[in-house]
């Protein structure tokens, strides 16, 4: 069961229909998962903005480096243009460049790209070496290119999916989660959504529980670790916000990082890309006109999503470790779940939990 | 009293002998508290890197901006050349240019800088408009001076005191805190201190704790501010750590912010400035040589700063709120301080206060 | 006589009418200058982008910084908000404190910010310690005040003028200089206009030819400087361009300035500030709407802007220099104005004059 | 012949013995080149900062953007660790992940990698798409491995070679091009190496002279171009300066693209790459040790590299062009070379070659 389905309530904002980035309408998310003999514990993730024509209809978007000990792929062009032009694919770290040529391909094939020249691809990983035998590179160009395929609205599936296959967070078995914020009219009745893969450490808070003081599990390696950990977060919302405000609300995801006991390590890479599925706000590849006309969110009035964005993130990752199930690979190495039952009892304990 | 005094523990690392910025050695803390008539509520903090001339003794030194909105004097030369040659001073927005001049004479007067022709001045602020007559601009060049003359070692004054005397924090009354953390031998044994000037918003976290919704004070005017908010951050240590690992550490401080629960709304200018005080990293404002041999903790061992800074952040936070007091200030405006009672009894109902 | 009367031409592009920032309909540029006895020799130059209530009626603006060893006051605000709301006062580097005080005050003042209580003040320098008694701190509030209200439109005086009155370009007299560009009707007939004050070095080139290597006068000092040098840079354009692209903008000027043969040496503050006065864009302080409505330049549609900067910029460095006169300071210092004569035969030899 | 032999002198210091990065010592650059069929023009270019096995000892490295419409990967792990752990492999924008795939083979094979499970793989990349078969993405891994094995010391390849195989520069045939600068030994000897991978436009000025208007050939796309051009730019050095030094050098190479004419269009993906090959500087991936000692040039020695990296740039920029030959490839596409005769003769009208 997802964090909330326990009595976690996390923030004070109310949360989109499916509490998932598919509450932003027009999302869809893909998962490959590959669990294979002993060894192969690993697989991809797809998040498809809108389901166009990516590159001919572009979304705005924004990358942040919370911290670059990572491998993302794409992100300068992203800055630089403050757009996105393919689907975003997350997955292991030695299988950025598999990925790439899936984007790459994916896109020169779809129709209308027959002249097509130069796909700015973006892939993020995480390290899922302890679980997976990820020298071995099993991901292969199609498994990334399924997962794209597959994307689909409605629930997203979580814990030891996709891209979170093989992944360890705080100690515990993490992976894929994700969670959504609806804002009030007054607001702009907004939806921020939120996918997460989670495979970093620290100190777990679990809505501010110290849960790994409580379960006496914590910082195992992430206080000396070198090229493990990571932490690659996904923020899609229909708000209308342009490539500037929307590098402003991927650098909130990373305070929702945080209060869930996540340091950012020396060893973590951990990136942040949004985007704004806002129909008015796509970006024509090509154009007859050399303007074009947006109506966007004023500065001051883009708060309340930073808000959404930092609930949305601290609820995914939870929601990654609560969905998450204990899962044994490479080696023999095993990872637990979370201990569901131990943790309600310290939730309540602290009355963290909703009646 | 202070939060640990209450029996709030934050984070699983001990602290500094006197838990403040100043268990950096050799780092040194002045206020100037001006609180004059109906409507003057406003002041001066200066941290004081080391006891020696800084501009001929510069110390490495980053900054970083978690949110612009700010008026923060002197970040793109710390910036570039990676390190501090003035006092850090913190005061109101409108008295930035004041406090500027003060730091620009006192470093010409020094001896030893009879030619120079050429100062950084830093100075952050936050916006204490709402009980101060900021408009007045009562800081004079003076007041400035005097903070840096009176900056002094051991505990530091916290609460309504210097450059957080009229600031207001989640609703409360905020103001000055500070706190540190001491690595372990196995560490390095390095000391992290945290000086903050707390005058942001948000949903009020205490340890964990979600009292801004138990005390139903949230948010006030955060989701529709524009211009006040803000929180400076002044993070000392004596690792030995170069400007690049010190912009990485400075980041880590808005995580300690995000776990109180703020959200770096709009407008909040929330900037972090660090530095690091140890001796062989000085660098000479003139030098015979070409090079400077320096001994540089690896990337791999920085974590544990990470945490100190993240926790010290977090504590630093909570003390500006429970050693600030209740003030009434310009056109009667009142801030309330925190009801210590009520939180305490609050934090006794989630367990969150040691025994 | 300005570079083009002699016969330069610079680059491809033709220039607006005055060849000057203020072919950028309504901006406004203004000087005060301080000549007295021998040893002042400073002064402020102000660029108003138009003629209403800044702070109200803001424009899309951004700031690059080519090298960080400078003063600039206000960076990270306009970086954040993508906006400027306050004229661009340059002057020397030790008065930086003063102008952000004059313009503190000229904006509290403005009819309609009777409320204000927050303003980010833009201030620039270069240090002009040879020939102006710089620790004597002779610019005044008054100084930066009078700059700001005799700001007009039409030519700009240029030369040792306003905050150019005492610097040092290449080895010769700098100072301010202007130039503009126009684009074609197929481009958008959109102006670019660029104001610079110049002090800095390398090994001057005039029109590609060799200029400091034919008159044997180069790098004098900014192969070993410390702390003087520096160009301040100003853009200003009526197209509809929002702040990320200003900053694109922004950071072509540089290629400007290196064209002249300007390195961005260690000891130089290079800043370009870019703003658009488009009246479309402008951004109100307060607004009913939680939206704005903006007709934008595609990104595609840049690159003649980008161009047209580097020209600009490229031929104001150079009107600075031909503009300038000789002049003697502070301890006798004297800086020769560029030969002018000498400079034009060994144009004519290289073929770089038009007949 | 190369720019040099014909007589041009780029700027005011000697050059190194081989005018190439490869005087940096330890430097190694290698080419595989395709020239296939009609269609299939492209190629890899690898440059391998020392002999030993890389990611075991890391160098000092940086990332500068200059325009990111590109696809460099690893850049911010670059930029947040401060280091390089694998060649930079140059090749055609949409074979980025075949080079990737190479890179991370050859890491993970290198004797002393057994247990590497995360290689932080560099690769740049420009479009020949206009010459090449770009969408046929002919570039193996095999081709990719080839050139990191076939990189020797001594003079390189330059013009219709490896990754410049089928790049158009100025409307010319671009291609590789390298240069280097030797400091005098007052300044500490370093030795500044450029390799660039050209296919970028502008107004071509060589040394000065502006010989794109004088050949009536310029801007043919640039000023409309979507999503060629670019310039890869990869500067060595011997001299001891950490990453943040680095970056600095890398800013300054983007001067010397811009004294060639080049603009950094909107379409183009301009990118530096800056490492420093100074053996006490290397970074090793273990160490007993939580320090590292290392003897670091200070800020105001490093001006002499900024202007080393200017003039070597500009003139690999122009060995480029004197170097490629008229090509035709794709769908008959012909890029004629630059016309060496007329060029000449233009260039000692201008009095620009040496007697």
């Amino acid at each position: 069961k997802r964090a909330r389905e326990y009595g976690l309530k996390i923030g004070i904002l109310p949360t989109g229909k499916n509490n998932a980035i598919t509450d932003v309408p027009g999302v869809k998310v893909g998962h490959t998962t590959l669990i294979q003999g002993e060894n192969i514990r690993t697989g991809v993730t797809a998040i498809v903005p809108h389901a166009g024509n990516l590159f001919q209809e572009k979304v705005p978007a924004a990358v942040y480096v919370g911290n670059g000990f990572g491998k993302l792929a794409g992100s300068t062009q992203v800055q630089e243009l403050g757009n996105l032009e393919t689907p975003i694919v997350l997955t292991n770290t030695l299988s950025v460049a598999n990925a790439l040529n899936a984007l790459v391909s994916y896109s020169l094939q779809l129709p209308g790209n027959e002249k097509v020249q130069s796909v700015n691809a973006v892939v993020g990983e995480t390290n899922d070496g302890y679980l997976n035998d990820i020298r071995g590179r099993h991901i292969t160009e199609a498994h990334a290119r399924e997962a794209i395929q597959q994307a689909k609205e409605g629930p997203v599936a979580e814990g030891n999916v996709g891209a979170g296959t093989g992944t360890v967070c705080f100690g515990f078995k993490g992976g894929i989660g994700t969670a959504s914020r609806q804002l009030k009219p007054e607001q702009g009745s907004y939806t921020v959504g939120v996918l997460v893969q989670t495979n970093f450490g620290g100190v777990l808070q679990i809505n501010g529980v110290p849960m790994g003081e409580e379960l006496k599990n914590y910082l195992n390696e992430q206080m000396q670790a070198k090229a493990d950990g990571s932490c690659l977060i996904v923020v899609a919302t229909d708000a209308p916000v342009e490539a500037r405000n929307l590098e402003r609300i991927a650098k909130r995801a990373l305070l929702g990082l945080g209060k869930t006991g996540g340091i950012a390590a020396n060893g973590s890479g951990d990136y942040v890309i949004a985007f704004s599925t806002h129909p008015n706000l796509r970006i024509s590849h090509n154009s007859a006109e050399k303007t074009q006309t947006v109506t966007l969110l004023r500065n001051d009035d883009v708060t309340p999503l930073f808000l959404a964005t930092i609930e949305a993130t601290e609820e995914a990752i939870l929601n990654s470790l609560f969905k998450a199930e204990t899962l044994t690979g490479r080696e023999q190495h095993r990872i637990p779940a979370l201990p569901i039952e131990q943790t309600l009892k310290i939730l309540k304990k602290h009355h963290a939990l909703q009646p």
